[in-house]
């Protein structure tokens, strides 16, 4: 007992010693890990490290007014309500720093005329009577106000302002109770705010912008890219599976385009978000003011009824009972077919959004195409007999094609509503220069997913991308085949 | 020609005068509109006019501090930063209002801290050198602090914490250059704060308080509730439908169980932050502090997993397509079992939630119903063959069997899920009562469900349920059994 105890007593000293002599090389891990974040942080979007920097620079701007005598003689102290302005004004995108700052300047103003108008009212009764008189008033319009905010459409685009309104209309009726230059402080108040408001503004739009609006317009053609990926790697390598049950292992090791679509199905609130965000923003690029921004959200409610479809389609990969190699016959090529013309046609609308030129002809081609598969499904369901194979056999394979159907149904809405944004937007239009660029981009296609079919080898897709985009020398436009594509929006609202 | 255009000229004058006539009424209607609007806002969820009511309170109590002589000559015009903090931080919730308050304390009291330590640095240099020092300083710490913001975590919890922490070092180190009684400004503005917070925390917690881990708790509860209302309604309506056509028409009046579950679709941003603001909140009601909060999210995911499944079954509700009546016949009753089964299990497990009792027995009951279910119907299928229907005629049938397949194993999951939440959380153990209310349950479902069945009847199940509300006079656990539950978890975040 005696030595087992002594033995425990060594051990754990021992286990505190170890503990502390590793304490260094812990800590350097630990030093190490949070820089590798920081790097991958900087590196996944360099926007951010320039917006940091852009943070920095407006601050210094604006504490000029400090630092510099002839302007401090001007505004005197209230020159921090402009670095205050600034910390609370710049945001990461162009719109959002807009609408901040828009809201504080109008509701400032707004609120500092009520203010003053608040205090005369209570200057008309006597001196016990003015406080009660001022803190009725803003009693009742902090209430109000705060109520409002709860109409959506007003959360959505001026919730700040109704918060910098009852800030302000509270700051002057309160304080204008003590302090005697009250004009002069609203006064100074405005203009030190416009000056901070202005140096946000400004350097928002001039150094390295960063919109809402391309944001959101490269959300939605990456989104679009996603389901692309997704069904025109499903089809071939479903059908392929199911024919020779031992590939599974093989391909479950490549599963990258079957992940990608999962980031469609929640991206609703950042693409509203950033909607609102586009419409604060005045013309920029290829964008004018008033584009049709709503229109994207249109598109990105189909393209995720869409992305739910592929959800359902997804729970088939797994599926362990064996599938009829009589059904599969019957199904197979249309199905692959509906697979793969989707694809393509989300893959072309994608292209045609990302390059915004109107280029109905490509993707309707698609779509045609798998309607046309769509009907020869149905002919060959409706002619075909099953001789050798149970109901069971078929239920799965029968819930894909009936999915994909859903899904046919789905792209062409989806190209509808791409259409309908290039109409209203004025896309250019492309009419000879159509047919070559679809044709690499099949060749490319089958170039790309082929090597998956092949079972006797380790997929390698990337290589092969790889290969032909240097054989092609592809233009911008194909960028987004690219697997892992670090310019890709991120979404930080 | 004359006469034309002077038709026309007295017609437009007419038109003006007409629009003049009618400008009374329609500023009538728009004013009843907005009004009926605003009463909606407020019955939808009467904690928004508390809510407006509370901010008003708070604003006119730190408003005391200048109102109140003794007060003021504490503070003097500091006083002001009181009213300021009450305005930015009261939010809706508790755990939102805790958050920023705890956020902008503890961001001002470090920032403070650092601000003092800058500007002793700075008295290193001479004059010249003082305000470049400074300018450098703020720079570096802007631009290192904007950065961290964006890392999800820190996002997440004190995004608003590091913003005031910018804040108030750039105000202390810009303003220190040139204000005197710096120390004095620094403990006045802290101590400012720290009322304005301690008010709005107060008046928050204690005036009828908003929990964000009460409403997370609901909202997954009522998720839960709706997918079982939905799966409750499918079984029984879609094989209803598909054995007489003409049914089509009088089901599709009663919609309502088909809305519900779109809803939870899109609830995970509303969960997520709802989880962030509660973990701020301390033990309320049945939470204890520390409450597994994060067993919800996971518990969401699952369910809006189910969601994508459902709407993936919705979509066969409208096939135009006949159905086999002979494969109808082979697959009805075990799909409808597994559907009702589901979404009884699903009702139960909200039960449990909403009421925190644990009672895995009621809803594994169901659990294991579906599963025999299930079994019975690969029997089924198995055992089968088509003797006078094509492949066509049973697709859209097939693929609603395999999706009810499929959600069968979702429940599983959402029920295995709930149940660590219950133990997590330690819910009570219903151990006698559960039997007599789960036969309550099921009589009620059945007679909740039956009318829609019937085809020859206009369908009017609130009545129903009402009727045997009435009858079995019915405790809380079952109140969302009502169609429309104005209690239900608004989403404003």
């Amino acid at each position: 007992m005696e030595i087992d105890r002594s033995d425990a007593v060594t051990r754990e000293k021992f286990g505190v010693f170890d503990r502390v002599r590793t304490l260094p090389g812990k800590a350097k891990d630990k030093v190490v890990k949070f820089g590798k974040r920081v790097e991958k942080l900087g590196k996944d979007d360099p926007r951010r490290v320039i917006h940091s920097l852009k943070v920095g620079l407006a601050l210094s701007l604006v504490s000029l007014i400090y630092y510099w005598r002839p302007l401090y003689d001007g505004f005197g102290i209230s020159g921090i309500w402009a670095v205050l302005t600034v910390v609370v004004v710049f945001e990461f995108r162009v719109g959002a720093t807009l609408g901040k700052g828009l809201n504080r300047g109008l509701a400032t103003l707004l609120a500092g005329a009520l203010g003053v108008g608040a205090l005369h009212l209570s200057n008309l009764f006597e001196n016990e009577g003015k406080p009660i008189v001022l803190a009725i008033l803003v009693f009742l319009l902090a209430a109000t106000a705060t109520f409002t905010r709860f109409f959506p459409t007003i959360k959505a685009r001026y919730d700040y302002g109704v918060m910098v309104f009852i800030l302000t209309f509270s700051m002057i009726s309160v304080s204008g109770y003590r302090v005697e230059k009250l004009l002069e402080m609203a006064h100074q108040r405005l203009s030190t705010i416009l000056i901070g408001g202005a140096t946000c503004i400004f350097v928002s739009i001039f150094v390295c912008p960063v919109w809402a609006g391309q944001d959101l317009h490269n959300l939605i053609a990456s989104n679009i890219d996603k389901l692309a990926n997704y069904l025109e790697g499903f089809g071939s390598e479903y059908f392929q599976v199911s024919k020779d049950g031992d590939c599974i292992e093989a391909s479950e090791n490549d599963k990258s385009f079957r992940k990608g679509y999962k980031t469609v199905l929640n991206t609703k609130s950042t693409e509203e978000s950033l909607a609102n965000f586009a419409k604060w923003e005045p013309g920029h690029g290829r964008f004018l003011f008033r584009h049709p921004w709503k229109q994207y959200l249109n598109i990105g409610a189909l393209v995720r009824q869409c992305a739910y479809h592929i959800e359902a389609l997804n729970s088939h990969f797994t599926n362990d009972i064996e599938t009829s190699a009589e059904f599969m016959r019957v199904i197979q090529e249309s199905c692959a077919q509906m697979s793969s013309e989707s694809g393509k046609a989300l893959k072309s609308l994608a292209t045609s959004v990302r390059a915004m030129k109107h280029d109905p002809e490509s993707a309707k081609e698609h779509v045609e195409k798998s309607k046309t598969a769509v009907k020869d499904l149905k002919t060959a369901l409706k002619a075909a007999a099953l001789e050798d194979s149970d109901l069971l056999s078929i239920m799965s394979a029968a819930t894909v094609a009936s999915i994909l159907v859903e899904i046919v149904d789905c792209v062409e809405n989806i190209s509808k509503s791409v259409h309908e944004l290039s109409q209203m937007a004025r896309f250019k239009k492309v009419e000879d220069i159509a047919s070559p660029e679809t044709k690499q981009q099949m060749l490319l296609h089958r170039g790309s997913v082929k090597p998956v079919l092949d079972c006797d080898q380790t997929p390698d897709r990337d290589h092969v991308i790889i290969t032909i985009r240097d054989m092609f020398n592809m233009d911008d436009s194909l960028e987004n085949l690219r697997p892992q594509d670090s310019k890709k929006p991120r979404e930080e609202e």
